[in-house]
């Protein structure tokens, strides 16, 4: 019985309309010549927030009951999710604490502290975020929402993957970048319901391939130490996130450094469109030469997120 | 009597709107928060050749009668223009030359050949300029289609004020960046007929200001040697559009070049939208002081084109 159905995605698209963006779908002549193919970008950089985190925590934390709410909640992120989960809290009038390393950039404690949120920082250990976190649950009786790896987070990523079906007719397949697989799952169970002829693909980094070893194997892979510009996407599939995307996925392809810069460029130059490195990722799935296998002619790219530094270029 | 009238404009947005995008608006909670007024972005940077030149350019093509046609189009411009007019003759099936100072960017040259333009290089001099277009024109027949000073060009680029203002209910005014005056004089075309209510205001780099100059003396100044980033409006202003703006436009508020860096930056960073320096000059005066006393709260905005040189950053 996986941990999020159809049902579920529904009653997230239903709970999280109000607060979220329904973000455009761009097109590009340029993508479509490059990639021989009929390329339909789901602008989720456009999210509120600028990544679709947005929308699983907006999910988690409206489906809250009051009693429960009025107590907060807590992540450990220094990514989307956090900036995502402090806004989200926000708009329903509740505290959010945001466990960060005390190595994390500046930039990511003032966008949390911008949307309201509290940081509290933590020794940048494994160990050490979970025993903070567990500190300030046990004081505050604050509700954990961890960025994948929960139902209602899944659930109310897979929303993105209704409106695409939506507005692009005759989708023969989706490319989603996956790390944690919150959102690949989502889309997973979104897509299932919805449209299932509709094939699912992964996207991630070479250099941080656990989501693709573990499809290989048949069995979830730990993640080697990652070594990517793709941030969003250095994390290690989740427990619950896994088994759904073995089922759904039909195969997870991943791209090079090199493909990831040239790729994210690209968007840049000739969509005008920041997105952030872990976006481009599935953007060099689509324009790669392993991708042409799939002879999938009309496919949905995720463009998951636009947060990123603008202090120097990667090229 | 004004060189475009209301009902060329009307005719304009006919005549294209099978070739040309139709942008989509953009709003953003934190460029409200930062500028204390509702703001509504024109998204020039998504038309095709990433700018709104497309339209001008498309409008005087189509409307060449078949045998004039089929002789070609000629201009001289390394700017948008050149871009927008090459890829407007591809799509009627006819020639297109452009005559670029040997000097220009070999990028930008790429891009009027990768459009299917042909390029003719000329010294850097208005002179040779104009010696080497007429060359084109009486060898070839091509007709010359100017950057902006021409009643097509400027009833085209007015067809996005129609938009404007059939998307967002209410506007109270409409800023938008001058160089030669083509966009600004066919946007106090467009909202003249469409709504006399909405006000029409100019956006100037201080660095390049003959249209402030102008208006505030009401003659038609020469521009001093400009010295602006912002690279598509440095230009002078035309006669046929001097005299429709001088008519229609209420102010034309100028900004530095910091504030116009800074102003491309934040759209870049919070709006996820890759801008040129030129369409960040609307931004720069809609956060500035000065257009404060305009009282102005739901203000039309237009990113006239995202065309921008990625190797480097601007800030």
């Amino acid at each position: 019985m996986p941990a999020v159905s159809f049902a579920d995605v529904c009653a997230a698209a239903d709970r999280i309309r109000r607060f979220v963006s329904r973000t455009p779908v761009h097109t590009s002549g340029t993508m479509d010549r490059l990639s021989h193919r009929e390329l339909f970008f789901k602008c989720e950089n456009f999210q509120t927030t600028g990544s679709f985190k947005y929308r699983g925590a907006t999910n988690a934390v409206q489906k809250l009951d009051a009693a429960t709410a009025s107590r907060g909640v807590v992540t450990h992120s220094s990514g989307n999710h956090a900036q995502a989960l402090a806004l989200a809290a926000k708009v329903r009038g509740i505290p959010a604490t945001i466990v960060m390393p005390r190595t994390a950039p500046a930039v990511k404690k003032q966008a949390v502290l911008g949307y309201g949120g509290r940081v509290i920082e933590c020794e940048p250990t494994i160990a050490d975020r979970l025993r903070v976190v567990s500190e300030v649950e046990r004081e505050t009786g604050a509700v954990l929402i961890p960025p994948y790896d929960h139902p209602d987070v899944i659930a109310g990523q897979g929303t993105a993957a209704l409106e695409l079906l939506a507005d692009v007719p005759a989708l023969d397949a989706v490319v989603v970048p996956v790390g944690g697989g919150g959102m690949l799952s989502g889309y997973c169970v979104a897509i299932q319901g919805a449209n299932p002829t509709v094939r699912v693909f992964g996207a991630e980094p070479l250099n941080a391939d656990d989501a693709a070893r573990s499809l290989a194997t048949g069995e979830r892979q730990p993640q080697v130490p990652p070594n990517s510009i793709a941030d969003g996407l250095l994390t290690n599939l989740g427990e619950l996130t896994w088994p759904i995307i073995q089922k759904h996925v039909e195969g997870i392809f991943t791209v090079s450094e090199a493909e990831i810069v040239a790729a994210m460029r690209l968007v840049w130059e000739r969509m005008k469109l920041v997105i952030e490195p872990s976006a481009a990722v599935g953007v060099a799935v689509v324009l790669g030469e392993a991708f042409k296998a799939t002879n999938a002619r009309r496919v949905g790219v995720v463009l998951c997120g636009g947060n990123v530094g603008l202090d120097r270029l990667y090229w």
